[in-house]
């Protein structure tokens, strides 16, 4: 058995349903703050960038890399040629093109190191992160911060629970951004069907029939 | 270029970024009113079921098939030994495995031959779907159902607007689905991780470093 | 522990290392036997199929879909657009794309249901199997047979050895036919370079630098 | 049209079927010389280090990569634990482990990156290469070499057609040693199936349904 020792003796009975609701809550009310955080601006340029671009390349590591792929697979649903790095079909990128970077702490070794090579190349570089002050974050032609750390307004009843245990650390590692990082991008696909002026039937026409 | 002919002469400067907002708010209030239906007896009997399996197989195509992969990383990280259907290193699944399936129509091609095929061999399936009475749905051990269909309270604001216009179909082909199981399962771990006894840090030491 | 009983108590310094020269020098036989043998109307209607086709597709299951990704690699290096059926960035599949299977048995489930599909929107569809007999050799619009059963030569050293022992289980399941697609299928890629006019520095220049 | 201008108007009836032919011999000629010269004593200690690893992870970027899965795959038929560097489900590296990389360079960088990342954990790490004097191959505890450049002996019809062209570019980019490396790791796992005492059968219990 690969595994150490977690506690697996724990009583399965305990109410943890709790748990998931107030987790799911949590979450939704952290979209929210966020929501009404985003820079417009930023937004704008954002889809300035990709609907100029000769082609967009996705990336990130591990469940960011999973949110690129997920992005990735509604933009060629809208019509771009779009492309996730490490893939083995992924062209070279060149000047021209636009390369999306997901990262949660902006600092990622791996997709840093292939954002530099993008700046050496002058392939414009946006970031998805939370940390404006990181190494993909100093590097990029554009960042999306996605932080709700200044405004921390919860569910009261959230709030409370809290104050009893510490839920917080009940979405681990990246969870939080990376779901805040999947329900941003496809809203912000919202707004590039907006602005291509496309609809569902469009996508419908593009997406797989082998599967 | 592949692509035929979306309208890319959209004027980039009409005020889109409200869509954005508007579309994040509106999966959020989805979120909440699903986090306040799910039915609790359910996840006892899937969080049971996973800690009695022998091993667990995620498997979903498609976007789902992303959520699916983004589950199986955290159940790794809390000690089990689990596998994506159609990755290359997948044994093949045997009585006392679980089998997970991510569909929102429960009736994706591909993911219901597995599952029949699943229930031939007596291995357990369980189904995560926006539809009880579908292929999948009716064929599994267990169901568990994402689905706001019935209580469509929405923030005043959002429904306003939708009088307005049809934002409905921003959210396009299962893009509510896909984001519900991914926000749900993270919730579920936080289950597990209470029945588990595992904290961050226990996660944290099972997370690759080879990236 | 999730395997059940392999013999682990086998005497690691009997000379196995024969079997590896061996295995690797019947394989070497057997890919000059399939290099005489293969129908050359049949490779210049492939190539024609190629460079006549608006995209590629390239599907396979386990290892020979890695040959097929392998294949659709070195394409893209030489100016094609192509696709991996599977990948989360593949488009619908319309008439004037090309699809190409991989499959020795030319009978696995989900490659020949996707085959139907294919055939149903007009799709272009080529086969590389080692049998023409099987559900995609009888629908597929060209079949590239990889068979070296009507011509068993093998080195006398090999053969000498064969009747002392069995080792042709030694390349168990699809093993002999991946390795024969992918030589293959390499050396097909010689003869699209020549078609093409491209040299390596032309693949080169394509090749990703985010590795 | 993402591709600049590869010549598409070279006449498709030239004899290129002859490239096809002597590429593919070229290789098995390739094969045999290796076959030969592969240090034996390599390969009891590459199989002794696998016996004894309590997992094995391998890993290889583009093509080197899908050579890497491919063993994986039989190396998980064969009864042992695998896992691939970069995919979802895969658990963090720690003593006791195996790396397998394969890089026909040895200089790879992201893989040499990990490679180092290896040694500070105590992991142990095979590299299978042409390169010995190479990043991966100096930190390596175990390099197995796969180059024929010492005995370049081929077929006395294909060194005449070399004379009159170059086809050795026609192998372009890495070809020549991934092919070379998916045969010889498919040689090996013969080698293993013997250590193990195992058949065909053993392995075809283990082979997925779910495809």
């Amino acid at each position: 058995m690969e595994v150490k020792s977690p506690r697996t003796d724990a009583p399965i009975n305990v109410n943890t349903n709790q748990v998931v609701t107030d987790t799911m809550i949590s979450i939704a009310d952290s979209l929210i703050n966020i929501a009404d955080s985003i820079d417009a601006s930023n937004l704008d340029e954002f889809a300035s960038m990709l609907t100029s671009a000769n082609r967009i390349f996705v990336m990130g590591a591990g469940r960011s890399g999973l949110v690129a792929k997920s992005f990735a697979m509604r933009l060629m649903h809208i019509g771009f040629q779009v492309y996730v790095v490490g893939e083995i079909i992924t062209p070279a990128v060149t000047a021209g093109d636009v390369v999306v970077a997901i990262s949660g702490s902006g600092n990622t070794r791996t997709i840093s190191e292939f954002g530099e090579i993008c700046k050496k190349l002058n392939v414009k570089l946006v970031t998805v992160t939370t940390n404006k002050d990181s190494a993909l974050g100093r590097m990029s032609d554009l960042v999306v911060i996605l932080d709700n750390k200044q405004k921390p307004v919860q569910s009261k009843e959230y709030m409370e629970r809290q104050l009893r245990g510490n839920h917080k650390s009940l979405t681990p590692l990246g969870t939080l951004f990376e779901l805040t990082a999947a329900v941003f991008l496809d809203a912000f696909i919202a707004k590039m069907m907006v602005i291509k002026g496309v609809d569902e039937s469009f996508l419908k026409q593009r997406h797989t029939v082998l599967e």
